[in-house]
């Protein structure tokens, strides 16, 4: 058993410089977090072409209005007002993705699984139309609590938020995280509780708290136990630079070999196209085109 | 200086058999009517995964609305009420087929003019944001003159016609041309006359005529001066006989060949790889896929 791991790559223009050093970043990180290349492939998407491939003759199976309510769409098109074919059809190119290797299981977090279902109607679609081909990958879901904003508690925390004191970044630096924390914004209650309907901003607090240091909700909240929210806070900070430092030190290591993260992806998509192609090969013959 | 004829794959799923065997007649109709494999790569769109990857990058530099007004998926979409992802972006593949082989010059009818224009503007949008690097294709227009269907002659003639009589194609015997010929929509004035406004149906026997003989309109007007309809429809199945009875003895030769046929196909696709292959390393170059 392999797992994929795939970086993609573009659904709008971005400065090409940019978005090579963004690929090399993201590659630092999940390696960084414990992805095993020796047990995953970790590869760039747009480095394998099977990809784009399956995913017109995929597309060819799907109908314009399927797209048009999945979640991604729907924000980033208002955002925009009209986005790009290259958004609209995202959903298609990421049911590629999934069915180009066969996968039996999808790690997903709540927001995306209307993507996944998109790839399990397409196997579905395409299994009666050429015969049982794709198996129907199934979503291996992700807890359900949430990492919220720490300016705005009631949405979830972003990378692209632009709001700089929102969201904690892998390469924070401690100083970043200490002032981070510090203006989270919480309410006027001082006490330490865990209550997410009615006191969203300190719950946050206690679920990064919880989750950065492997213990439990109850846990943390007894531990904060006759300090108020101020002092928790250093608490919480302090808690996620141990968890984050040796992350970031790690990603830096990782980014001063660059030819090392180079070669880590050449590999990862020679193992990705060894395992497409002959997947692709079967596709097209069962579609007609040879 | 090469040509390149693509055969298109797919859209909407068809069933492979004779999906297979559409591309070989093509394919063969395209050589009889004289398409030299010399002069001109004649291969099978789907056999070069460039075009799919091209046609996503391409497809990111689209905006949805963009599409919207194509003549194609106006006139597709009402009919089938909402068709395909594949049949919307079908015009950014297009664009893909020409600018992968930085093509200069594209032979087009007039219905393909808005999606050429697509090209064009996809060369330049490319070209802003990464630099000078598909020559604008212009397109090398096809006359003016239109062969209209024979049971509607305010319609174009179409393969995809219902109509049994309204298309002659290029496979259809003598019997079939002389029958679909004789029963083409007319008026009610017997003299033969070229008045595309006020007459259509026998202007368009007119114009056919003319087409397949190489002689002037004002000429095969002349030559049908003393007949009636009835005559001159004798006289112009006659003409598109002796113009369509070689091709469709050269198909049905080329046809009873089918090895000969894939190995035109195969070498075909080998050199039209060997052209995009470059041109795609620098596209991901310019990206930023490298």
């Amino acid at each position: 058993m392999y797992s994929i791991v795939d970086l993609h790559s573009i659904t709008q223009p971005q400065d090409p410089q940019m978005l090579r050093e963004n690929i090399l970043n993201m590659a630092a990180s999940l390696l960084a977090c414990g992805i095993d290349p020796t047990r995953s492939i970790l590869f760039q998407q747009s480095q394998v072409s099977e990809h784009a491939e399956l995913s017109w003759i995929l597309g060819c199976l799907t109908s314009m209005p399927r797209l048009r309510h999945l979640p991604q769409w729907k924000m980033k098109s208002k955002q925009k007002n009209e986005g790009s074919v290259g958004l609209y059809t995202y959903p298609v190119l990421q049911a590629a993705d999934i069915l180009l290797y066969k996968s039996t299981h999808v790690p997903v977090g709540e927001d995306q699984i209307q993507h996944l279902e998109l790839a399990q109607d397409l196997a579905r679609i395409f299994n009666n139309q050429y015969g049982e081909f794709f198996p129907e990958p199934r979503a291996l879901l992700s807890g359900p609590r949430k990492v919220k904003s720490l300016r705005d508690p009631s949405s979830k925390m972003s990378k692209s938020d632009p709001q700089k004191l929102a969201t904690v970044f892998l390469t924070d630096t401690p100083d970043d995280i200490v002032l981070k924390i510090r203006r989270a914004v919480t309410d006027f209650t001082s006490e330490v509780t865990y209550e997410p309907e009615s006191r969203p901003g300190v719950s946050n607090l206690v679920s990064m708290h919880a989750a950065v240091s492997g213990k439990s909700v109850e846990e943390v909240v007894r531990l904060a136990e006759g300090m108020d929210t101020g002092q928790y806070k250093n608490v919480v900070a302090e808690a996620i630079v141990q968890k984050l430092q040796p992350i970031r030190l790690e990603i830096q290591r990782l980014r001063a070999d660059r030819g090392h993260l180079e070669s880590l992806l050449a590999k990862g998509a020679e193992n990705a196209r060894s395992l497409a192609a002959p997947v692709m090969t079967e596709v097209r013959k069962l579609v007609g085109f040879y």
